[in-house]
């Protein structure tokens, strides 16, 4: 049991976001921290170092333009040589000032034209860095009743959809991200899975949905959506991180372990712990240090995984159908209170790392070597 | 213009629901009323008053068991003579004490057998009271983590409702309810839009999903689920009632007037206004009078939809087409500032009605006519 | 250290309320059970089982009229027999016909009169009991805007709670509690702890605030709610109960157990882990058997309890003099994440108990027994 | 009746903020406009035009650094000669790199002290330019448990307060803002208007709490609130804006007119409708165009003023002594049934400004003027 556990944990593949080793803040401020990379190249060093650490992080996430270069191949030579490669591809139509009004549900065709053409362009960028996934999330939406017609906006959306999957190649696939609100405040475009999930159906297979752990209203259930997408066989991954709020994007499992334990049951459960679904991080470092701050949520995430692993299918089985509340409940808390910890310790030193990676990275002189070397030149952020 | 308008507003039709005349309360407690119907023939009764009065509300909702009685074809009789006409019919399978656990959805099969048995009966029910739709809200969810298997009771889910739609005759339809929680408290198992959605799209044409305008969660845009389901030909009609927190039921209308008008623009917008959508009322009066509250819920409806069909359609595409913000929501908002009660007075006396239906019930002598009469026997609830 | 802590867990106290063994259940069905108590007397047998089994449930919670009888000293014995003692005394003002519209802040002075009066008698009933506690729950509110004045409701709060307090003798204080909503649906006139607050303050020291971990708004930092109270000298206690929605009552521990850590380690480190803080369960056992319920919550407040107790306070306070925002949440994380229940089945054992208090309980043979015993005669619930 | 009305509309005050003037956003993009100020004297020219529109908008809150000034008393004579004048000083202590972990909370005492100093030069400020009110908002908190310890966070804030507070002279007060999240994710150490009005009340009258619209928890009765610190003589004062999901900083009345309706029903029934509480703007116009987006908020609170002065008190008073619910409520909601642009019209003329102020604005050439003019140089957002 704890051989195959160690196994499954051992097969396990976390997917670190380029922009989390950036600055990143508030509307009211983006505190800069020190040593932050200023260029893709050392994004990919500091990712790198996340999985030298972990062992399970080996690609990580590009986002356009943030990440622009003129050499893509070699960037994902450059990640090749760290020991790691490039992950997915992360459009970005939300920035430009052309997108005030919306990006491909914009009321002025010429926009929507622009922001088509930047996802196309993200597919090319597929093709040279042998990315397989595209991740679109679209902050369109309006702010005021009456701003835009809610359904010509669908409209316009089905239609930059068609567009990006007809452009997709052999192997590819994009996942469509839904969220609640931010920066749209009276109607969003994609709030809901529903809302993408319709979408994607329409399109076919290599078009999925990808859940945001923050991008949900109040209450719900995630782990049932999870569920739900993946006996429709529409998950294509996540976007992990942790909110009390809103899209707090706080490390993943800081504001409830036991939520990211039952999400991840219910992945195991539904058979998407496998490399089709992708499990990527996607958090703000606004006030801890980024590259540990990585390595957190990797842990977290890992140990939730670890719990998961741990429920007793049979005896869970067993209670449920004899419709015993207290009993099936008490098999499911049993491994959410397991302490995984040494289990992830040992298997760690099997794979030749350190058992403890915050303390090993804190050990590494990485952090000091690189605020002593990056002087100079503006430092990665949102915008840049 | 404002003739168009009027004789919109004269086809308008709202249904009222049986239970709404019983007592009805809390968990903390049921306050009895004076004059409660004791039967459903007394519930048919009072449904004909709101009628009488508003001139817009001609069909009434039957709950099974509530309104169980031997003879239905003599029931769908004595509507006709007082005026009114069965509408759809509600299905409970949340009352029986085999449902602890669930209906459909329930671990044991007996269970689910039962609550299917119910269901059919509810089909034969429509063939003798002609009733062409068929509403299913199922209570059935968990209390807590691990206690039922979240994918098994989806597959229950979509077993139970293939066998009511084979069953479903021509003409016929049935309408599939969501609520995000209550009575379930951790997870529901038709807890959202989206998994109304998927099942009715499995199953064809005569499966649509319902919007109960209380059983959202907090922040939900409740108009842009509208008009999606509207877009996608999967919009059935809609449970209306008000809330300020969670499924509080309270008149339509009385929490939030701005949201009422907003979904009845994306109805008219949508191609929604008109007899393929059925407009249902689903409210408790713990507190407020039955009848006069039933005639308040649909003036507010009335009044909302006046609102509606008053946005001046061209002003508002030409702002939202030029990307002129505070344009399109000033046109959007002059429609929802108009007191249209002058309108409405006026359609009221032109169709030989009181321009006042809640004075004209007050003057009416019904309401101590009930008090009166109905005395002895059990009142109305939902448990009986 | 591991001593110390099992000293502060040997000592901890949870309260059960009396209502917990009877039936209860949600506005659209209450299940019964079989085995149920049919009066305060076969309450109180339960009650003792829970602390029989656990060793730290010594009190029972009365709930006035649910568990009037004619002799309170009689039934006092009758719990000192059993090995527990009665706890707090709850009003009840939200039953009685006459409290459709309020209780104590009614508009009809009658009923203010009646209400108070109510409450007087519950004082009564802690001098016959020694009770010391009072526990105070207003359902009152309003349903609709304009239905009753805001401001004046709190004239007439202000009263009712002067005099109670008046009347309060030496030892005794009670405790007032405040709830967003339910069965208010509009505004509730105690709907949040500053209101609480500011009422007992005016009062004096023996009127505090109770915390129900179920009565917030989405979002709501309790432990923040916790540590301000304690700070103020103003908690008074907790009704303890956990939610995923609105006011689940469900099992403590049992949506956020990360969360009751949270709230436990304020009141260790605001001083209020003593008899001066009422640590109160208060929950509906909906679907699953009562006294093991009850179990399950007393351990999983012992749980959390002791990883509160865990915290390391002087890394603690080192990381976060330090500004070391992942040190400070890691060395809190260790605490949560270690598995306490070898702890606390040692802690057991060393007392006389079983270590595994819920297989202890099944092979009693108590339910069984009442199973077998309680036969005829209403049961217990909310209403009886 | 009218007269008294208009009278009474006619006093009204509504106070516009500088930085809504200048560029906003979201953490995701601020979406510059043409024509924003650059300083804050263009800023007070854009206010004075929206006071010269409405009527009722003669003065402009400031906010320290971004309105930083060398001469303020030249800065308030430009105001009065522009017909306006400053109306309250906010505070910044939320975008200096030293209070990432706080300002006046702060574990570092050097920072508490730069934080306090600021807090004493924005009183210096006040003595400058006449303002006799302090707006105080923090943004301290904690964005994971454990990162710092809440209840020492209230010891820090309690001292700063009462420094700042032993600094005001006579007829200056300070205003204490509360807010649940943002940009504090787990914690903050204000989160709502019982820790305001707790801190407040300790320091003596000069120290008032101020509500802004967008800041609570979604649920929370935003008019109970006000009617509550209105009984306690502790309101001083709104930040008004509209929010659908959480501190959206719409315009004033977009998201739910009905909720602005009972706010100002509160104010007046609470005796709050006076010079005594500050009725202040704070909103972010983050697509549409600043001046007539402040008009409309303006626009917006005089009408929903005036509706609750149309509340017939007398009807009102009655229906609610008798427990007429459905009366009542008819009462409060004619009022707000009633379209009181015509009357708004016709106080406008009455005064001597055109009756339509957004048109008004639009055919003044001020837009374009702007656009012309203010070429070159940064333009003033929330960073400068």
């Amino acid at each position: 049991m704890a051989t195959d556990i160690k196994a499954a944990l051992g097969r396990q593949r976390i997917e670190t976001p380029s922009w989390a080793f950036g600055n990143s803040g508030t509307r009211f401020k983006v505190f800069a921290q020190r040593g932050v990379p200023r260029d893709p190249y050392e994004k990919l060093a500091d990712a790198a170092q996340v999985h030298r650490h972990t062992g399970v992080a080996p690609t990580v996430a590009l986002h356009i333009p943030w990440d622009k270069v003129d050499d893509y191949a070699a960037l994902a030579r450059h990640a090749c040589d760290l020991g790691i490669a490039i992950g997915a591809i992360n459009s970005n139509v939300f920035q430009d000032d052309d997108y005030m009004l919306g990006s491909v549900t914009n009321p002025d065709p010429a926009v929507r034209r622009k922001a088509l053409d930047h996802l196309l362009e993200c597919v090319d960028i597929m093709d040279l860095t042998g990315s397989d996934t595209l991740k679109l999330w679209f902050s369109d939406g309006t702010n005021y009743p009456g701003q835009d017609d809610l359904r010509s906006r669908q409209d316009r959306l089905a239609e930059a959809l068609a567009a990006v999957y007809d452009r997709l190649g052999e192997g590819q696939r994009f996942l469509l991200e839904y969220k609640l609100f931010e920066p749209a405040f009276y109607a969003t475009d994609v709030p809901d899975w529903g809302t993408a999930y319709a979408h994607c159906l329409k399109l076919g297979p290599k078009a999925q949905v990808v859940v945001d752990t923050g991008h949900h209203a109040p209450g719900t259930n995630i782990e049932f959506i999870v569920a739900f997408l993946l006996r429709e066989g529409m998950l294509g991954g996540f976007d992990f991180n942790s909110r009390f709020y809103a899209d707090d994007d706080l490390m993943v499992g800081a504001a409830d372990p036991f939520q990211l334990f039952r999400i991840m049951y219910e992945v195991i459960r539904g058979g998407g712990y496998n490399e089709r679904t992708a499990f990527m991080l996607d958090q703000c470092h606004n006030i801890e240090p980024k590259i540990p701050g990585q390595i957190r949520s990797v842990m977290n995430v890992q140990e939730a995984t670890a719990k998961a692993l741990l429920v007793d299918g049979d005896a869970l089985a067993r209670a449920q159908s004899e419709g015993d509340v207290l009993g099936a409940n008490a098999v499911f808390m049993d491994a959410f209170n397991t302490d995984v910890r040494p289990l992830l310790a040992e298997l760690r030193e099997e794979a030749g790392l350190d058992p403890d990676p915050m303390s090993a990275y804190r050990r590494s002189g990485y952090a000091e070597k690189i605020v002593a070397e990056r002087v100079g030149g503006p430092q990665a952020g949102w915008g840049a």
